[in-house]
């Protein structure tokens, strides 16, 4: 059978990330790998994950290893819930407003799936998430494409393509503004409070909805934290996404989407075709690690871990990039560091180099949706020892 | 904002499973129901979950709570594979012809994903596992029906059907034939060894997939094991999906997709947008557990208590169920019951005044991608205790 004739134009648009192509063979070798955004194995709570496992599924068997509903564990919703009142200041969210999702991948997944046309619009920062640009890719959409400065999008560009679209009677086939407030993967840069405030007022003025991704808030190294847009909005709209990932454990893969509750409710409907529940058993045993109250002071020996190990990798750029015009962006918080090169440099050329002296990282390119050449490269300093963090940079530095 | 007209087509096209709906209040109250088809927890082997959890998370939390790869975890793939080959006589799969999914209902969505479009046929049994109807449906495919006999699939009018399809030129749009052959759901009926081996010929023949979901082949509680159809054919043409929910525990959300490597990345591809990775915490579980080698001891445990329960429910409808002209299928295996009533019976109706009586079932027309009125209904024995049965039964009788 020509198999290839029969698969769906769907899957015609769905590329393989790069980041996992490229990083296939700078696996299991002696590449210092700065590709992807795993984090440390540290700090994971494995001890008290392996004792709270125990009564999960001694005691509450019948739960975690049944079936479970498709919006997800209404004991896991009270704990989001509660965290997301003391911690971002959101009150009023009820569990309808609340769906649990396979990671924050199956939030992006299910909001291309509800939302997304071929003939939509999604406005999106350039560069990118890979894997929100991925999900969103599936379902054909036209991508808009904000610049990402120092401060977040380029509210001005925001503005001007909502005036276009609304112009040319288009504005409703804008589904929603994707954005990664706070540390943005790649870029590491935060999005001021004015930024926010602003998104927030165009969004309300065009009518259009705001998808508020924000994997990396809690992991904040230096300065003030902000508030998250959600919150600035009363809610309106706006989604938020987040994940347990980067806080506690990827391999658990317990996501969120919190939102209007007929958004929910439509996402949870698909959902159901999609998986019909996320595992019962890694949700509830979420909902009781979380109910150890003990997650925070986690998260602050993480933050510790991850502010030594991003100083070190600022320090080893400062001290062994010596390029004319190279720069790079020093972020407050999150796993990733995006260097810019002299526009001469094509990154994605020099990743074979890089590999050949021993170093990994990924290649701007792959964080844009248009196949341009691009002189800047993402470094994720989570995962690799400290030691490795300055030779790898060493490494990168002299071939430079 | 008016959020229903953002909402995409694919979006339109979901429906809320009746099932859920329907036993939304059948739920927490003095009601029996034979509704869903969710295993006895008592069957779960959690004393020996929560041992190996522990390993698992203290010892290998680098890969149990870390990101993995799309595809599956290696070690529960090579599971697999040795279960595939001891008890299926399926030999020489390699992990490439595996994908792991979040249950198989995940399995049934990629396949959507990766070959349904439009303008798509899928060939489906009537009645139709609802699952896999709605997943397929999201997708827009037209469905071409084929009625379902005591013995499996009406062959001829498969014949038939592809011969139309095929002198309209249409054979290379029916994306696959989609069929439970043991036990299936709703129907309890088993497809016998002579259809399944016509099936083979005529997917060769007309060079159509066949798409074969297997959740309850191990749940045999009468007569002699069947060969895959998978098998059978010798994997030509045939996708092989496959869970651990029934056998093992739904909740840990785990299925499976086996056949040509080339289908499998595909879905791969489509997994890495959907939600990167199963678990990696539930897979390495499932892996440990199928490494102990007792699972099959205790599906043993869990087919005694079936196979009574099964009895039990066959009885009652014998002593209790005196209608003219109603009859039921006698399942070998699975969970499931089909009881058809006169025409003149309409059981969607019927439910309310079930509900009354304390006593739930789900309505025949739930199985049918048409609106069709149904004298059917399907009773799942899996769930309830013994002496229940037999007073659901009771209550279901009196009412008719």
């Amino acid at each position: 059978m020509e198999i290839e004739k029969r698969f769906s134009k769907m899957s015609k648009r769905m590329k393989s990330s790069i980041i996992r192509e490229l990083l296939r063979d700078a696996t299991n070798t002696s590449i210092i790998s700065f590709g992807g955004g795993a984090p440390d194995p540290e700090t994971f709570d494995r001890e008290a994950l392996a004792k709270l496992s125990q009564g999960v599924l001694l005691d509450e068997y019948q739960i975690s290893l049944q079936y479970g509903a498709t919006e997800g564990d209404p004991l896991l919703k009270d704990e989001l819930i509660k965290i997301l009142e003391e911690r971002h200041g959101i009150k009023g969210l009820k569990h309808g407003n609340l769906l649990i999702t396979v990671g924050s991948q199956q939030a992006l997944d299910l909001m291309g799936r509800v939302f997304l046309d071929e003939d939509s619009y999604v406005m999106v920062s350039h560069p990118i998430y890979l894997g929100a640009a991925s999900a969103f890719r599936a379902y054909g959409p036209k991508f808009i494409t904000i610049d990402l400065e120092d401060d977040g999008l380029n509210i001005d560009q925001v503005e001007k393509a909502l005036k276009e679209l609304d112009s040319k009677g288009e504005i409703q086939k804008l589904k929603f503004i994707y954005t990664v407030p706070n540390f943005h993967n790649p870029a590491g840069v935060t999005m001021s409070l004015e930024k926010r405030k602003a998104l927030v007022e165009l969004a309300r003025k065009y009518d259009v909805l705001i998808l508020e991704d924000d994997p990396y808030g809690e992991l904040r190294y230096e300065g003030e934290r902000l508030p998250d847009i959600y919150y600035l909005a009363n809610g309106e709209n706006v989604i938020l996404l987040n994940t347990m990932s980067k806080v506690m454990s990827p391999g658990i893969r317990i996501g969120m989407i919190a939102g209007d509750e007929k958004i929910v409710a439509k996402a949870a409907l698909a959902k159901q075709g999609a998986d019909l529940c996320t595992p019962t058993f890694t949700q509830r045993l979420v909902a009781r690690y979380l109910q150890e109250g003990t997650i925070f002071n986690r998260i602050k020996s993480a933050i510790e871990i991850y502010r030594k190990k991003k100083n070190i990798m600022l320090d080893a750029l400062q001290k062994y990039v010596n390029v004319e015009g190279a720069k790079w962006t020093k972020p407050e918080g999150g796993l990733f560091i995006w260097v810019t090169l002299p526009e001469k440099y094509d990154t994605m050329e020099l990743f074979e180099e890089a590999k050949k002296v021993g170093v990994a990282y990924i290649p701007g390119s792959a964080f844009y949706v248009d196949d341009r050449v691009s002189s800047s490269f993402r470094l994720s300093f989570c995962l690799p020892p400290e030691d490795q963090i300055e030779e790898g940079i060493k490494r990168i530095g002299k071939l430079l």
